[in-house]
């Protein structure tokens, strides 16, 4: 298919799959269906189909045929990956109370809305809460069950099962180490580091690049060519996003404009920012320690991105965005991928590293 | 292997389990494999090991033979209903705010506590919130990687896995209704039994006997008969849970005396009590409904108790368990169930019917 069907060839397994579960969600209750629908909507709205994607060109990379019989179980198990991104996004949400995701209410908060809009007995958003944990439970439960309705052979799917348990342990341990870092107010770009390396490079390029060389039975060579090109291309992915998050358009990113600072993220840019700043500008350092996570208005968002850039944190992430995209694509230059993925790679990589949302 | 002998051999594989883990999770982090180790003692510790049982007995039930070749892989599998059952427990004890499960701390209060007593930064009760939503996603999605490794053959496990998928979407759609239930306010005793028939029933009895069945390729009369037998020996499950919620022993259930009145939890024992009352006992209904989900004295506790014997509810509730009992085993009474299995589900029936924890 072409590259700009898969979306849409994505979305419509997940159609799909919901609408098989329509009448046994049914059958528990109405508003239990009803639930389920709103995490279906959640899952149709969003965003750009990344980890699908590169799990469809490492398959291909990796010998996938897309006229052959294996393709239409290899597009459902790359939308599966969509059910494990629910449940990520849904629960991570929930566990930063972010109220907006995508330009929509985040499922905790819409479902404390219903609550209130209901006038509904007990507290709001302990229903939001309850809601939010349940339906990741769900889109986490689902997407093993979407992995099965894939009926490739055993031996086939054998071939992808290590990657796909490593994915979900990885972006679970990433999660965990995200909250634990912040907690510990652990400024350390290292430990900033080590959170993009699980929470986004295993989890959104390393392992669906080897979900789908395993589907094709990969060598040992090129899974270590997609460890490579994976690991610094998904670092440079989390990069431009904690750029995006402090400089990006609300237009273009649905998330508010400083998003990132409101919540208190320690990204490698914060961790950048704050090590010079300590050195140079322990005016500006103060500064940045006391408005992290704290609701800024937009006059301090401002002075929060004009110190950003003039500490040259700004310019220390594009470098390291450019240098890791740099070196990632040469891991792409061997003749164990198919040439038309290292074509397509290559383009995504250099998407990933220049995006806007 | 003797009936008694099931939950250490059930504990022996989840030990394995987590021991394969180990080292992925210590390549992730630490930390992170420290908390993993959290959720391991609290799978090790747990309880009965009721769904492992029934799923063991519905397989021998169905003509599975212990001592046969896919006893150590069927055994695998009922072992990974533990890793659903801790999901299930860390979430709903994070919804419910429960501070105490099995006589420990629960998850999020554990890992709250360890905030505090480290003097990390933000909210303790925000951290232990993050690791019970991550620890409860891992056993989630370690379940269906403990039922992979139980390395069946793809046509036993075939049989098993819409029982697999049924049973772990009944069981956190009934969660969800649960929830809703109790802020909608809904008193019926028609909703507090649907609760119970997909929360436990299905859950915890229906559906692991199933799967066992269905790791025999047993016949869809079997199914039937143990869907007769699970729906009402589930139900009568619930019901002395119930009963044991009110009236059990805190030393026997681990859990603080009438800890179900404190969290307001709308059983159908509460149904039948406010039934009753508003029929005859205004001032009786008016105490009990202004006591649900409020924080208690042991007077008070004294005081609903005596109420809701003196109403006349908790004899219908143990008649109601004593006629699900009866009925749930005569559909015992077939012989397309193995003699073996036939007396052993007599017997844990008689069992759950009569527990004290």
């Amino acid at each position: 298919m072409p590259e700009d069907a898969l979306p849409a060839a994505v979305e419509a397994e997940l159609r799909s799959f919901f609408a098989s579960r329509r009448e046994q969600t049914e059958r528990v209750d109405g508003h239990f269906a009803e639930a389920v629908r709103t995490l279906e909507s959640f899952v149709l709205r969003g965003g750009k189909r990344v980890r699908p994607r590169f799990a469809w060109w490492g398959w291909q990379g990796a010998g996938g045929d897309p006229a052959g019989y294996s393709a239409p179980g290899v597009l459902r198990i790359c939308a599966a990956l969509e059910l494990i991104q629910a449940c990520a996004l849904v629960h991570d949400d929930l566990m930063d109370s972010s109220a907006t995701r995508r330009g929509h209410p985040t499922v905790h908060t819409e479902f404390a809305a219903r609550h209130r809009a209901a006038g509904w007995g007990g507290d709001p958003e302990r229903f939001g809460l309850a809601a939010a944990v349940l339906l990741g439970d769900i889109a986490l439960a689902w997407a093993d069950d979407m992995l099965r309705t894939a009926h490739l052979s055993p031996e086939t799917t054998a071939g992808a099962l290590p990657y796909w348990e490593a994915m979900r342990t990885e972006m679970l341990g990433g999660q965990y180490l995200d909250v634990l870092t912040e907690v510990r107010g652990d400024e350390s770009p290292e430990s900033a580091l080590q959170i993009d390396r699980f929470k986004t490079a295993a989890y959104t390029v390393e392992r669906p690049l080897h979900l789908g060389a395993g589907l094709a039975g990969a060598t040992p060579r090129l899974i270590a060519a997609y460890s490579r090109f994976g690991q610094d291309i998904g670092v440079a992915f989390q990069l431009r996003d904690d750029l995006l998050g402090v400089f990006g358009d609300p237009a273009v990113t649905g998330k508010p404009a400083g998003d990132d600072l409101r919540e208190g993220k320690r990204t490698l840019l914060v961790a950048h920012a704050l090590r010079r700043a300590d050195a140079t500008d322990p005016a500006g350092a103060a500064l940045l320690r006391g408005a992290l996570g704290r609701e800024l208005d937009e006059d301090t968002i401002d002075r929060l991105r004009l110190l950003l850039v003039e500490l040259g944190a700004v310019q220390e992430i594009e470098d390291t965005i450019e240098a890791l995209t740099e070196r990632g694509l040469a891991a792409l230059d061997t003749e164990v991928i198919a040439p038309v993925a290292r074509i397509e790679l290559r383009q995504m990589a250099q998407a990933v590293a220049t995006r806007s949302s």
